[in-house]
């Protein structure tokens, strides 16, 4: 490791022993590492190739050893519990789960659009899918001594990464304590991703995934687990991460007066065909493709697809995974993907191609964004809006 | 109970039973009845009172006799259980609940005025908020003999009504084994409505209240529960209760493309001013009163007020219970009550006043009707607009 690391171009920089990536992803941020795929090839495949799953760092990535690594447990009765990697997998069974993260900023870069938001300029693709394997954190807990006892007192599962920034300060989050303890919350201690051990951008060695709640809280190379009465006091948890409306500006916020976000909401967006592009008349109809996903384990039933700005809509097929297991209810946690063919309207010079989802609590997404407008630029879910030209058959 | 059907003025008809209702109450349709309290009052109390709280029947109030009432439970294998109601409430526990019910036809006349939907003209007001006591349901089931064995094939609860059509055909629904069985659910065989005996027209004496869920789920004057692999085969579940896109018409409808109703979307109406009424401009602001609710337990954490139709927005204040106790996570079954002064804009002839809420999902209210326009004019939760003269003093 030691070696690695002095091969660097600059050893007093934080950032030198980051793993290389994928080349077509499309950077937001070097140092923290923040990319996206490109839009276009996101729902190529229900699955999401690690090497191209949005990276969202918050600080350098840890190097972690597997050998001396120790995930740390507080708050049980039994006192501070410290678990190597290979009693995490071999204690526990391994469980796996389809689920996709998304970032509390994905689609901000609408925002912007709006009006000046603070955060990175994500587009439409910091959301995947991937398959997790790991320890259930039910499992982990009953096992190091959660009783009923102590859910008398504690309402939150904090977590603590290893990545640390200058002062030494961790990366953090919580949870509420019954998403991790309930059967159905299928929360994992992650150890790998897609069937291979963790990629170091996603976690290695080990990570939570929270299925159906915002990627912030999904803590990748979790050292510290602690069982608490308190929320994470982490600056994410407290002072970010959190939705507040569209009057609410930088001189009047009160972070305190807005939950941290957790389930996210209903969410779709159009992945082909792209803004700018343009079909030809002579096709007589145009493919719309994209994904739609909703937070909490709600599923995806039904995405609406107009071509003419939300007049008119039509209802698209949705794709799962090709074992066409329908999840069991509040347990969705994946995406679908979705497919239509619609009619090129007569006479049409420009289509603005419009989606929007309803999930299984008949949620839907909002028609704009300026409503839902917020400093931080977080929960972005309008309709999402792709404006492409018709082109006339050359004669 | 002869004697009192004697009394009335028709004896052949079906709806000669019906109990007497508070005068207030705005009627939908007498026969069966449905009407729901003037939307002035609505806000008045955190806790609606009985006798304005919405009514919705689907069928002639049936009459029960307290003493020869059995409640059968199916499918558990034990057999057909027959439970009296002193049974009932010697047994087990009384648990109490304040939870929220709302049809799914709440503001459907709003739908109306995009395009004529099926369907009574519900204004803003069917819905109410009681407390509601009575047996837990799954502690009910547990105690007859629900074993995780039979939830391997089972996977819904049906319930039965009392209130038969003219063919003998009960009213009928069910829900989600998972939701009548987990802990956090909070489904009740309730007994009691705001203290007392259920009134006639909520289901005397025992209904299903299932927090979080549409009101056609929570089966009054319960006869039978069975615990099944299958929905209700009812037309309430299988034809109806469901949503669908605009673009979908009565020629083009599959209801089986569509899940039941379970959960409702997030939800707000402004009740204080009228539509058409007036404020001075001397009183240089106006003060705006509304509810605000969401399904599947969701607390209500936000709801933004706009004098100006949307483009400017103002944070409202919430109000929920006296005792102010923060509901458990995914367990705020009770509507918030909110209030605002809104300055008024200078020179503003009229007010176009404008709500939306935010549910700790972050799932908000989209901007109009049209888009989520259905056949059936249910999930009816677009931004409430209501229009206001701004009166000049006299000189
Ligand atoms: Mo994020
Ligand atoms: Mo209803």
């Amino acid at each position: 490791e030691s070696l690695k690391r002095q091969e660097s171009t600059d050893p007093l920089d934080p950032y030198s022993g980051e793993p290389s990536r994928h080349p077509a992803l499309q950077i937001n941020s070097l140092k923290p590492f923040n990319a996206e795929p490109p839009a276009s090839v996101l729902a190529d495949s229900y699955i999401t190739p690690s090497a191209i799953f949005f990276k969202r760092n918050h600080l350098p990535v840890p190097k972690v050893d597997p050998e001396t690594y120790r995930l740390e447990i507080e708050g049980l009765p039994s006192g501070v519990v410290s678990v190597t990697l290979s009693e995490l997998k071999s204690r526990f069974p391994k469980r796996t789960i389809t689920a996709t993260l998304q970032c509390a900023g994905n689609r901000r870069s609408e925002m912007n659009k709006v009006k000046q938001v603070k955060g990175l300029n994500w587009g439409i693709a910091a959301i995947s899918n991937a398959t997790w394997s790991g320890a259930s954190l039910r499992e982990v807990l009953l096992h190091y001594g959660f009783t009923p006892e102590v859910a008398i007192n504690a309402k939150h599962i904090q977590f603590e990464g290893l990545d640390k920034d200058v002062t030494g300060a961790a990366y953090g989050a919580s949870i509420p304590l019954n998403k991790a303890l309930s059967e159905e919350g299928d929360v994992l201690l992650a150890y790998e991703m897609n069937g291979e051990d963790l990629p170091p951008d996603h976690g290695y060695p080990v990570r939570v995934v929270v299925p159906g709640v915002v990627g912030a809280r999904n803590v990748k190379w979790l050292g510290r687990i602690v069982v608490s009465h308190e929320e994470s006091k982490s600056h994410w948890q407290q002072n970010d991460y959190k939705g507040f409306s569209p009057g609410t500006d930088w001189d009047t916020v009160d972070f305190k007066s807005a939950p941290a976000i957790q389930e996210l909401p209903i969410q779709s967006a159009i992945t082909h065909p792209a803004e700018g592009s343009s079909v030809e008349r002579g096709d007589e109809e145009v493919t719309i493709k994209g994904y739609a996903w909703s937070g909490g384990g709600r599923e995806v039933v039904r995405v609406d697809v107009s071509v003419d700005g939300g007049n008119t809509w039509h209802v698209a097929k949705l794709y799962s995974s090709d074992l066409g297991q329908n999840p069991a209810p509040g347990r969705a946690w994946a995406w679908k993907l979705w497919e239509i063919d619609v009619p090129l309207p007569d006479g049409a010079q420009e289509l603005e191609i419009v989606c929007k989802a309803v999930d299984n609590s008949y949620n839907t997404q909002p028609d704009t964004v300026g409503p839902i407008w917020n400093l931080r630029g977080v929960l972005s879910n309008a309709w999402h809006r792709v404006k492409v030209k018709v082109k006339d058959d050359q004669k």
